[in-house]
């Protein structure tokens, strides 16, 4: 799937909604998130990676959705190389 | 960009120095990044906010390639709505 897929997929899904609640308690699910892909790395629960992961991925994009980002355009910065030293792999010191 | 070509642009740019610092070290690395994206949020720096956002799905990305997980994959499940009740527009109560 493209990022811009993805990202008016959650926009269909999941504005109105994150709308509702706003940016802040928007902010602290996908932080819930992130706390649970933190406890399916740590205790090895390789089963529910993706899906953690996902859901991740879901919580940044609809933030991004509300903030009126486009990700898609946002992770351009990446596609030749490190945006810091410009190299691929990346050779920044450190 | 497709989800599957931006993990395989962080695979090329970042996997060795990610898989030498760890997955935890890099776990670490992305909550950083977190925090720069709240700040940005929070001061209403809006002109930084995509690169924030870019930031955060780079490191989740690099951990996904530690940890051994295909993203596009992962991100498959929310393609025909909320995965939890089915529907788009999202209907789950609460």
């Amino acid at each position: 799937m493209r990022i811009s897929e993805f990202q008016e997929v959650m926009r269909r899904t999941y504005l109105e909604r994150d709308a509702g609640r706003g940016e802040d308690a928007t902010f602290r699910w996908m932080v819930e998130e992130i706390g649970e892909l933190a406890r399916a790395l740590r205790t090895g629960d390789r089963a529910n990676l993706a899906h953690e992961f996902s859901d991740v991925l879901a919580w940044l994009t609809s933030l991004a959705n509300l903030a009126g980002v486009d990700l898609d355009a946002a992770a351009a910065r990446y596609a030749d190389g490190c945006p810091k030293c410009g190299a691929v792999p990346c050779r920044c010191p450190g």
